[in-house]
């Protein structure tokens, strides 16, 4: 733990006019004869919660062990069994209920959650995820702060604008999330992108542009702001690992940088796939063991390495709860966090209450060990999901497995898919037929909810007249028109200069569907893509 | 009906920079295969449904008809008896279930209302805002846009940004809502004060403004919006009628201006105080009816004048259902609508998920007449909440009725209040006592939640010194210290410059307390304000 006091720390060069210019709410006037006993205040615009319509709202909650964290044969998603018996016959659930108006003052109520409220939150949600950070996160210094907030895009979208000017850039990953990026645009925030690996953005790219940095031949000062999805990077599904973590958190501190962790996906750290034949059933490291065991398993967050508060870190429940939350929280030093607060009360003001009142009765009920437990089981159904989407392009293509020799992909396993070998007149495969031209390459994703392939247009004869993008969107449409749609590579390219590419790009998700149609998904892009690349 | 097509309005002369900067989202060319049957889409960044922890929710909804819509003794609210013996005994529900995955496609359900979903908001509950808006707005143009938003408070953030760049000017009320003028400061858009009277915004003074704009002078363009709070206007509780919004209509149209109609009190239109000696048991106005003459008898909105597509309109379930619904919607043109829709794509995205399902079940639940009921009801019963604290103001002081002479309340039957003569030694009130100097004066609103009081410190011998603004905080003060909370008048002054008033002001909101507690309430503030005048 750090002795850096983040009261002592002046972050207002950090600041945008923007943010600067918010004033503290009128209303923090109002704040101090906040719960004095027996005031009443005629002071806020109020409705009563004798006309809330609602006398509780309830919740059947799924038990929070309800998906093994072991793999066993079967233990994929059962959903579509759900979907045809109903979901109460199968799944083992308990109930939690919200009144309106709580047998104990500290109880989570609809008098409360339904009413104005405080856009930092409901206390209670307050209290836990103020404690699950500390338990998973562990910043390294004291006095931070955490907040709630409507959702990671609603949170970037405050963050960059309390944090950067109007001309200023923002350090991004080569590839990354389209609508952050959408979310600086009008703002004239430009993304300055920074090589890549497969740990995602790179310290020795970052150090290089920012020792680099050229202010009048570009432009712009040299950006203050990092943005970092370090855990299954969006849409390369690359991991963050701690060396690498520290080594750009120094350039942080070296540089004056304030780094952005927009992290959804944390708890889908899924490891390196193993190919099915080499798979064991052996447990998935950490998921089946002790909570303090299952966090040093995973990569830790930025959190943990900053003890200057360069941090501002993102949570959400969008992908360990549900996306349609709305719900999340920063984590910062104070100082962010008022600037923060303010801008939320003069938009969003707070997360829905029916949101943060099912949420906190939910973690409630599961406490934090049966929290643990359901992201523990979490990690593993993501797991599975990744290897059965990968072992269904191990079946449908030709894959070779070699070592990367440049660019993203340098030294790691990539994995490269070419048409299987035709069936002979007899029949029977011809292994020994000369291997086609590669159709695509992609190294398997270690986090998150997707798979990043490269096309090899640059090995088809139109490539010199058409290019790559024209190459990828035509593919695109080729493959929807087949029934399967994939995410277009060009829209992750945070400058849309994208015409340089010689290789097209596809996003594939494999978070959603069923095991069947990933299967026949893998079958429709294995015949559109032969022929697209003219290998009938 | 008018024969505008708003498809054919170049409305691009009214949108700022930054809204003409959003990119359509890149998104938007995945949508021309959404929905293709078979399509299997691994596009998306989808959790699976599988994982959202929730079998179902419920909710215990009030029976519409809860309230009465015929004022009777004790029809007051009962939530004090609902606290101390439990809801679920006096109150009559009905259970709403929202299952996770529903028996017909059409049905509401968690797999898509907790999923990401389009900004927009789910297609059930826009074709019941839709629905709502045609019957009970009437919008002059056909083809108008409906899309739910997170609240009023963000919706007007996000309006006021695609329409004005920095350094614009917004026409606004001389006292209005501040977080709508706190959301524009920090983007240096300055509200500019029209006078008001008792129906709100002057439409004279308004033409008055825009005929003699000095962009020289001024230092900015002649502003090009107006943000209206035409029902229940927070602070004053005004009500603009038909003719006022018909004359402030026609300037728009001569002037160019967009209206945004920020309207969360529209059912709360209370009418004419009537003092309680010559109250009788009369129906209110309207509450009684059917649903046509229920909706003739509330002062239309301004939609219903808009042949132009000038009218921006902000609805909320805030004060309908509740605040912490985080949930309303905007009816503009189609062309401000898809502006606003991107607007939110790269931030709050779609509203809660859970806000949505439930307020949808609800309102299916108690269909279109079962809300028109619920509706007249709560219009009742804050008329009787407004009733009773005005009755407070009577009982605790010497209040005189007489026209007003200047100002704001020019013409219009101002209450003035004064100390009631003091007890004689005999314990008598002594009526031929001589009148002290007057204490306060006010209006009773005719909608809303609030009463605005002028204070009177030109009355007090220290007010040369001191001023109004200071004298101001200093009751506000002593009134908290005393266990009494108003809201204090500065806080509802658009441009901050408040020194010059000779009147101090207070917002007291009724909207929200006991009848006990605004009885003491009165008391303590009639103790206070007495004491403070030099009137013991």
């Amino acid at each position: 733990m750090s002795s850096f006091k983040p009261e002592a720390l002046d972050l207002s060069h950090h600041l945008s006019d923007l943010a600067k210019a918010r004033q503290t709410s009128p209303l923090k006037g109002l704040f101090r004869y906040w719960g004095k006993p027996g005031l009443i205040s005629l002071a806020g615009g109020l409705p009563s919660p004798a006309y809330f319509p609602y006398s509780d709202i309830s919740a059947n909650v799924l038990v929070s062990n309800s998906f093994p964290v072991e793999p066993t044969q079967g233990s994929s998603s059962f959903s579509w069994l759900w979907k045809l018996f109903g979901a109460d016959k199968l799944e083992k659930t308990t109930s939690v209920t919200i009144p309106k108006y709580p047998l104990r003052p500290e109880d989570i109520n609809l008098a409360t959650a339904l009413q104005y409220g405080l856009s930092g939150g409901l206390p209670q949600l307050q209290k836990i995820v103020k404690e699950f950070t500390d338990k998973v996160f562990q910043p390294g210094y004291e006095n931070y702060t955490t907040m709630l907030h409507a959702g990671n895009t609603d949170a970037w979208n405050k963050v960059v604008i309390t944090l950067c000017n109007p001309g200023e850039g923002v350090l991004v990953s080569k590839w990354t999330y389209p609508s952050a990026m959408a979310s600086m645009q009008p703002f004239n925030i430009k993304p300055i992108p920074v090589d890549i690996d497969a740990q995602g953005m790179r310290s020795d790219a970052l150090r290089t542009v920012l020792v680099e940095w050229d202010e009048t031949a570009r432009g712009m000062p040299r950006p203050h702001v990092i943005y970092a999805v370090p855990i299954g990077e969006n849409p390369t599904g690359t991991t963050t690992g701690l060396a690498r973590k520290k080594e750009i958190y120094q350039i942080c501190v070296e540089f004056g940088e304030i780094l952005v962790e927009d992290d959804p996906y944390f708890f889908l750290q899924e490891g390196v796939y193993v190919p099915k034949s080499q798979r064991g059933h052996q447990s998935h490291a950490g998921s089946g063991v002790d909570d303090e065991r299952f966090i040093a398993s995973l990569e830790p967050s930025y959190l943990k390495l900053d003890y200057q508060g360069r941090v501002i870190r993102l949570d959400t429940f969008s992908k360990t709860i549900a996306p349609g939350c709305r719900l999340g929280w920063y984590t910062c030093t104070p100082q962010f966090a008022e600037r923060l607060e303010r801008a939320a009360e003069t938009s969003t003001q707070a997360p829905c209450g029916f949101g943060q009142a099912l949420v906190t009765a939910t973690l409630q009920e599961w406490g934090y060990e049966g929290y643990m437990r359901w992201l523990k089981a979490l990690r593993l159904q993501y797991t599975i999901r990744r290897d059965y989407f990968v072992d269904c392009l191990a079946e449908e293509f030709q894959l070779t497995i070699a070592p990367g020799t440049t660019g993203m992909w340098e030294g790691c396993q990539v994995y490269t898919g070419f048409a299987k070998p035709k069936r002979n007149l007899t029949g029977y495969f011809n292994e020994k037929a000369p291997m086609s031209n590669a159709l695509f390459s992609f190294v398997p994703p270690t986090s998150g909810m997707f798979v990043w392939i490269k096309v090899h247009f640059d090995q088809h004869p139109s490539f010199a007249t058409l290019g790559a993008e024209s190459m990828e969107m035509k593919l695109w449409i080729e493959l929807a028109e087949a029934g399967v749609l994939f995410g277009p590579g060009a829209m992750f390219c945070p400058t849309g200069d994208y015409a340089s590419e010689r290789t097209g790009h596809f996003r594939i998700s494999f978070s959603n569907s069923e095991n069947g149609e990933m299967k026949k998904a893998t079958e429709i892009f294995g015949a559109v893509i032969r022929k697209f690349m003219g290998d009938l």
